[in-house]
């Protein structure tokens, strides 16, 4: 059984065929530039690969909703020339296998479901944390998208009261995102986050805002698990100091092993590590199958 | 089709009969005391009824986990007698029909996604604020629960600048619960929610904290209808205000008309009225029937 699987990233597209084992057989990835040079490479990988099914993990904003008349479109981002590009549409062109189109994070989350830290597990949420934050969530199967889809790195959190950034967001200025990724931590502390020290207190201040940012999806989603991937969470000795907080925050108000004695095993980072955005990819490609 | 209906609260219950097209045929409702007695009251209404199968939303915390041991539990609720009460064990000793569990805010989510404001769409968020917050979801067509079940009523929010109130939750002071139920408002404002006048400052504050939760909740769960209900969304002057606010604070984020010229219509207050608790437990025992 060959999947068709593509992670198309704002920075780079990943295009890969695998297996129902959440396999990867063969990779190829270039950077994104027009639709047009991109989609091509993109053709030219899967021609004569015999794919049974595709799966598409995008950057967004996109409408992942059947029903719409721009389904499978990406939509108002402002990447230059991406705009309300229809890129299913695209792909259907040239393949004629069933499809499966969501955000490259609900792909994450659907991929360690079924073959990474959460297996066996009827739901789990992914943030990546890097040059933005994004987050997908899947709930019995199904990924979660309503309105829209989650945009959850852009919900709002308390500041931290030794914090003086306005943070970077373009839209919202002190969002977690705009408190929280890469770029708000290079910015806040004049040095890209990966040659901070270990023990700088850069990742306090952000442990602290991630940790309300978990607490938050825990009251909202309860997922059973939470996978957290992205360059910023190479940063190992942030997981400690999220998962402390988390407990001080909540406050032992729900009342689960998960989240007291085996919170180190539910706070996690990702099993398929720098594959998870590829593998969502080849779960979407699964999901394409069964519907 | 008889159905039958549970709606299991804190302070009341409310049990009926009704059909598949959420009609309430016949109800009762008594005062919440220990359980033996409750529930023989319940016992007696169904008794000689012909229900084809129950619905129950219930006060919380509970244990919707089918797979769980303790499904068909309140779980760690302060309320006396109720804690570790198998309410669901309770009513299969007396009806051997089908039935489905779930929290009073799932239910009546489902209710209005059945039979109310949200009808004909899949995915729909029910926020009541009354003595508490609590917040139920139901996303194509199924009810979020994983972990445990939704606790969004506690999550935290930023203060508001001349609110020197310190907030009223046991477990966290100042979360959303805790700066903005019934109690809230009442203990900051020294007078009930309903003997204040309708320009009073009090409504402002309110709809500032209440938008922030909606935001994190558009952002996190994406719904396709907001609906609000409970005693304190009485205070109709609050939907307007709610509405600028979420406006204010998303800044044209998620570019969707529901958020921008039709928020009157995104946001609302239950069709149902104050039936949505009871056809909630209705849509619940329809569910039953589909399982
Ligand atoms: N080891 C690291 N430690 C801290 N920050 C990192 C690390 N690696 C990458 N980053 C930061 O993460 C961001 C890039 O995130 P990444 O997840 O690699 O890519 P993208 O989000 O663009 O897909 C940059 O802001 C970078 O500074
Ligand atoms: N018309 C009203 N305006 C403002 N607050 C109200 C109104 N009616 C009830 N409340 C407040 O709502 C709370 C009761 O909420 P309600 O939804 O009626 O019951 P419960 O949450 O216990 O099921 C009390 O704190 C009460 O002061
Ligand atoms: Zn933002
Ligand atoms: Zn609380």
């Amino acid at each position: 059984m060959i999947l068709g699987a593509i992670e198309a990233g704002g920075t780079k597209f990943v295009c890969a065929i695998g297996n129902e084992r959440g396999e990867v057989l063969e990779r190829v990835s270039f950077p994104t530039t027009t639709p047009e040079e991109t989609m091509k490479k993109v053709v030219d990988f899967f021609n004569g690969k015999e794919i049974i099914s595709m799966g598409v993990g995008s950057f967004g904003p996109i409408d992942p909703n059947k029903h719409s008349p721009t389904y499978g479109y990406i939509t108002t981002t402002p990447k230059p020339y991406w705009g309300n590009y229809n890129i299913l549409g695209e792909l259907k062109k040239h393949f004629k296998v069933p499809m499966e189109f969501d955000t490259d994070v609900n792909g994450a989350a659907l991929g360690e479901l079924k073959w990474g830290a959460a297996k066996g597990l009827s739901s789990a949420l992914y943030i990546t944390v890097g040059t933005g934050i994004g987050a997908g969530a899947v709930v019995e199967g199904e990924m979660i998208n309503g309105l829209l889809h989650p945009e959850m790195g852009h919900i709002y959190v308390r500041r931290h009261p030794e914090d003086t950034y306005e943070g970077s967001c373009p839209y919202h200025g002190d969002c977690l995102e705009g408190l929280a990724a890469g770029p708000a931590i290079e910015a806040r502390w004049g040095i890209k986050g990966d040659m901070l020290p270990v023990d700088h207190e850069a990742w306090d201040m952000e442990a602290y805002y991630l940790a309300q940012a978990l607490v938050n999806y825990i009251l909202i989603l309860s997922p059973e698990k939470i996978i957290m991937g992205g360059g910023v969470m190479k940063q190992q000795q942030l997981f400690p100091k999220i998962r402390d907080y988390v407990q001080e925050i909540l406050k032992s108000y729900i009342a689960k092993e998960e989240l007291a004695s085996k919170i180190d095993e539910y706070i996690l980072y990702p099993e398929l590590g720098d594959n998870a955005g590829i593998c969502g990819a080849l779960a979407l490609a699964l999901t394409a199958l069964n519907n």
